[in-house]
């Protein structure tokens, strides 16, 4: 194992970090190793997509249960799930690490192997950085991802009377997060799935490609942060309600399995789990069809119609005949201990 | 003193934040509330600019020493001084945040308006960031700022003969850290104003944009890791060697009091004290004059000689007719204590 003072501080980590960075020469002008980099705009009619997130060791991971390489690899796929919420296609990233004295080279070298497994797949060019101590002791990775679009889907476009719909099934990672806390029995192969599901999440950029190409997505938002608070977002900006159908939330298997032998209601971790990173988006009906046949033949991933948008503010929840109005909404930084099971 | 829990958590602070932050809407397409922000694409024929820079407790600023004001708009001035550090126009800036606890809604107003003062002065738009809870109890502020412009000016275009010249004075910065940590006897004026270009550094953006103008500026780099470092990166990029006249390093009569009641060499911590943010450039020896006449009349802002760029490889130091190879350089991480005096 080598510290990172052993290969010569600051300067030489980065210089070690860069020779694992590609670049596309008719995009980058000038990469790492200036004050900033240069890019090419966007392509003619398009516009810039911008967003940045920060994963913190304790709050969004932990090192005792993720490898360093699922930390770098998580830290991409947030970011990528953004710009496919967008509608948008992924660009340029920049990457800022707080980094704790006793972490070495190995791990930061398998940590930017996680990052670069997603941006490699999606050719986004590494364009920039910043690397610095962490005297507190928490390691921190910030991501900016840049990206392109002709006409973004935003959160503001559902109308009333759309079909509210969701891609792949919910509740995954957070039943993957309990199985990691508290280690129930249930089937090695169910647990293995769940945990991978919160380790190694799957962003839908694929599939919000195919969505857009589509040109009938009305809205659209990523799972990050759990379906009721996603819903809630959409219908807020666009000023609408909506009603989901609790029985038609999708969940696979592996969390029914699990949700059953711990005596817990499946369908309410689909509602308030995060990061799932599945991508929940609006349609009119007459173009469901079409969208549910195209994303599974294109993608082989699954698309479900869960619920519908409304004229009425509030946000219901059907169960079993009985309406409720959806209040709860999912995980909040400043309310809850981030490692509660929602 | 207001929690964030009591105003309702992540969400709230979000939509509170928002409330101070103006964007320009023949720049921004959609700013901050979507999963990513759209901005317009650069002026024709520019590109973009693009760098990110991480601030952490206790080893950029101390919650002790810093109020929150100076931490805010610490982190905007370091940004905008790589954006000018390129000859770029900053355009779009991302703020991330993971905060503690203890954080008071007050704290992050104030935070807030530190980061506000220099973008609303700059005509910075803020279009998006992520809040988040630091469980280690370290803030952490990461800010992106993306900019256009049409030439950069690299590190890399230093030729052999070329004059190296730095705005402004040097060490104040860290002369102003010494007071902080070791209180000596000087005057309290000395004292404010070393503390103070310690606590509220200014960044060279407008003689920048001048020097820019001139169109013969060779090779720039801002001083945020001290004379030597930066020095060392235009020879490394450009493929020379230098000569620093020690005498020649301009410092302020205050940094000159301090240095001298505590003993130590005044043009020593000019060489090796970081985040001064003044401009290091090179220029043709017939353009120097130019340079320092217009620096002067436009900004009010001096321009020094301090050396010249070589074809050997090597940087040298002449102190008194004495010659000596410069080794050392400045700041490093994870060499040194955040706090220890350079």
């Amino acid at each position: 194992m080598t510290k990172i003072s052993d290969i010569g501080g600051e300067q030489a980590l980065i210089r070690h970090i860069n020779k694992k960075i590609k670049t596309n020469p008719d995009e980058v002008i000038l990469g790492i190793g200036d004050d900033a980099a240069i890019t090419r705009p966007p392509k003619q009619g398009k516009n810039l997509v911008l967003t940045t997130d920060m994963l913190v060791e304790n709050s969004h991971f932990s090192k005792s249960t993720y490898t360093p390489f699922q930390i770098g690899r998580k830290s991409s796929v947030s970011n990528i799930s953004d710009i496919a919420a967008m509608g948008a296609t992924p660009k340029h990233m920049l990457i800022s690490l707080a980094i704790p004295k006793d972490i070495t080279v190995e791990y930061i070298d398998s940590l930017y192997d996680g990052i670069t497994e997603e941006t490699d797949k999606h050719n986004i060019n590494i364009i920039g950085g910043n690397i610095t101590g962490s005297p507190s002791g928490a390691l921190v990775i910030n991501i900016t991802l840049i990206g392109e679009t002709g006409k973004e889907i935003r959160r503001s476009g559902a109308k009333p009377g759309d079909c509210l719909m969701i891609t792949g099934d919910l509740g995954k990672s957070s039943a993957g997060l309990y199985i990691l806390q508290h280690n129930p029995k249930i089937s090695k192969k169910t647990k293995d799935t769940l945990k991978k599901a919160h380790l190694e999440p799957q962003h839908r950029l694929k599939e919000s490609q195919v969505l857009k190409k589509l040109s009938c997505i009305t809205s659209m938002n990523d799972i990050s942060d759990g379906l009721a608070t996603e819903t809630k977002e959409i219908c807020e900006a666009s000023n609408t309600g909506a009603i989901i159908y609790k029985h038609k939330i999708p969940t696979s298997p592996a969390t029914d399995e699990l949700l059953k032998a711990i005596q817990k209601d499946t369908k309410e971790t689909a509602l308030y789990g995060g990061e799932d990173f599945e991508l929940l988006f609006t349609a009119k009906k007459q173009d469901t069809k079409k969208i549910i046949d195209t994303l599974e033949k294109q993608t082989g991933t699954t698309a479900t119609i869960i619920g519908k948008i409304t004229k009425e503010k509030q946000i219901y929840l059907i169960d079993k005949n009985k309406k409720t109005e959806l209040k709860k909404t999912g995980y909040d930084h400043f309310k809850e201990n981030p490692f509660d099971y929602p």
